[in-house]
């Protein structure tokens, strides 16, 4: 077999916590279970930050951020079936996984602990194409558009698949920052059938929340206002990477609840064990979604129009895109797109 | 209608921390929706040894102790049906609910806060009877002999219902100490076609174990002994009222694992978050269980032949009973019958 090389353009940070720069790099031709995809657009999720500033310690310079990837397919190996040339996909958070593993054989290729990032020790989608497992390629429904489509593909599912695992019809639920995350869990949560509380350190998030379909808006930097809401939520979603005041949040919960983090918050979560077993509570986590749950998001996502609020740039804006990220100015997603 | 009094002999505890004496007290007749039990035998739970030294800060004096209460329906108010007198019937920790508010509603009276317990502001099962709402006494299948239907009613269905809600057969269960609780929880883990590894700090529990059906035992007082576990466990369930290295623990499930708590741990569980996200874990408690939980703890008991290993007393031996609790010498389960 001829092995083909391609020289791909993209933006990489060549140190920790630098700006993105203009980065050429070379490619093999897809594996025979791989396709490469030409990216259109990717979103950018705080994850890629804690990557660029290498806060957990896994990145690899030059860096190529990117795991929101929205896309056409270029290339595909010898063995791919089921998507063809010209295909539009979807990549997020994971490229590939052992496939061998008790979890992977279970279809949670999201708890597989040989999954391989999409841009952790490979090129993420800041980029003119990635190349992947296909079977962690999906296919994006027509109705909806690729801008929109990208931050379903880390955003979305990961609070998509919490809900719909944990999460029954008309429940109340409680959603943990309005941001990325949490305006996407609100809308889906909506679209469940589920009454919507929603708690948040920015007040003046409140007539945005109300317009995705929020009928409570806590504002949770006010000093009582968590005891206000105690035994309100059957189910809550902590988007927010920041610690919580955890024993008051499972105050919040009905008997039975369970306060999912999806947001990795730094430090230890404490509570006192009473507070778990008298009213019998959980505090989990979530972790993305396998590959037949982002199936399943998606297919959801346009069945019920649900979409990200985004903010478009140019693939090369990405420094300007990254630096309102940081300043938390975001709403409620930034995407980027590869010239057309 | 006529108001008849009764009274009634029993054990209580005349101040805290005291021994236990005979004691007599008035009682009327059961309300229409109520029996009065006469009971056989009564179980000891270390919930009694807090109650009795008021721990909880709940407790009135004179207390009379007891809620794993075995006995026969001696009389039945007006609307009570399904029950009849002479009937063997059980008790365990909850005698009444509020039967309106939404838990109630979905048969969860266990989660009502409205919840009576049978010995917190009323006399428990250390005494010739009790009064109870007919619908928290259950029938007691006619193979299960009293003496050892009688844990079951608190002890077996605090394992029993995070067994049967939490876990999927041919799963591997962790039981975390092996008392009066955790050598049920192995017996109805194996029943229910899982294996099971028991954590123990008592090194000589390990014949025990075994022959209660354990095919792993960790004798956690040794150091390292929980990295050897590492992903082992699909489940665990914590049966022990002390504080534990909680994120070791995390460490020995596997991926979706959950660590649910029965034993009431004094202080805090402090987990880093990241553990919880990464491997979409989860920590929470589980408390007692349903009335109809404990119906389907009966029948599951009755059909596989569960029961708990007890050390039996005469009720006028309450005192020496109770010592050996407070020594941990029972094994694995202290019963008190009354005089036939």
């Amino acid at each position: 077999m001829k092995q083909e090389i391609s020289l791909i353009r993209g933006f990489a940070a060549l140190r920790p916590g630098a700006a993105l720069q203009p980065y050429s790099f070379s490619r093999a031709a897809p594996a025979p279970a791989e396709v490469e995809i030409a990216v259109t657009h990717c979103g950018i999720c705080h994850s890629d930050l804690h990557l660029i500033d290498n806060d957990w310690g896994v990145s690899v310079y030059p860096f190529v951020p990117g795991h929101e990837i929205v896309g056409t397919v270029l290339r595909a190996g010898a063995d791919v079936s089921g998507l063809h040339v010209g295909q539009r996909v979807g990549v997020g958070w994971l490229a590939g996984s052992c496939m061998t593993c008790e979890q992977c054989a279970e279809g949670n290729e999201n708890l597989c602990r040989a999954a391989e990032p999409t841009c952790v020790g490979r090129n993420g989608g800041f980029a003119e194409s990635v190349r992947v497992d296909a079977r962690f390629a999906a296919p994006i429904p027509d109705v909806i558009s690729s801008d929109l489509a990208a931050p379903l593909l880390c955003a979305g599912i990961t609070v998509f698949a919490p809900l719909r695992r944990y999460v029954k019809e008309n429940s109340r639920i409680g959603v943990i920052g309005l941001g990325g995350l949490g305006h996407l869990a609100v809308r889906y949560a909506r679209a469940m059938g589920c009454a919507v509380t929603v708690f948040s350190m920015t007040a003046d998030k409140e007539q945005s929340a109300r317009a995705f379909g929020v009928d409570r808006f806590v504002d949770a930097s006010r000093s009582g206002s968590l005891e206000v809401e105690a035994a309100t939520c059957d189910f809550l979603l902590s988007t927010v990477p920041v610690n919580l005041p955890w024993a008051e949040y499972l105050n919040v919960l009905k008997p039975d609840g369970r306060l999912c983090l999806v947001g990795a918050s730094p430090g230890d979560i404490q509570v006192p064990a009473i507070a778990l077993i008298d009213g019998q509570k959980s505090i989990g986590g979530s972790a993305i979604g396998s590959n037949a749950e982002i199936r399943a998001m998606l297919e959801f996502s346009a069945a019920h129009g649900i979409c990200p609020q985004v903010e478009l740039f140019p693939m090369a804006e990405v420094n300007q895109a990254v630096a309102r990220l940081r300043k938390n100015k975001v709403r409620y997603r930034a995407v980027l797109a590869n010239e057309a």
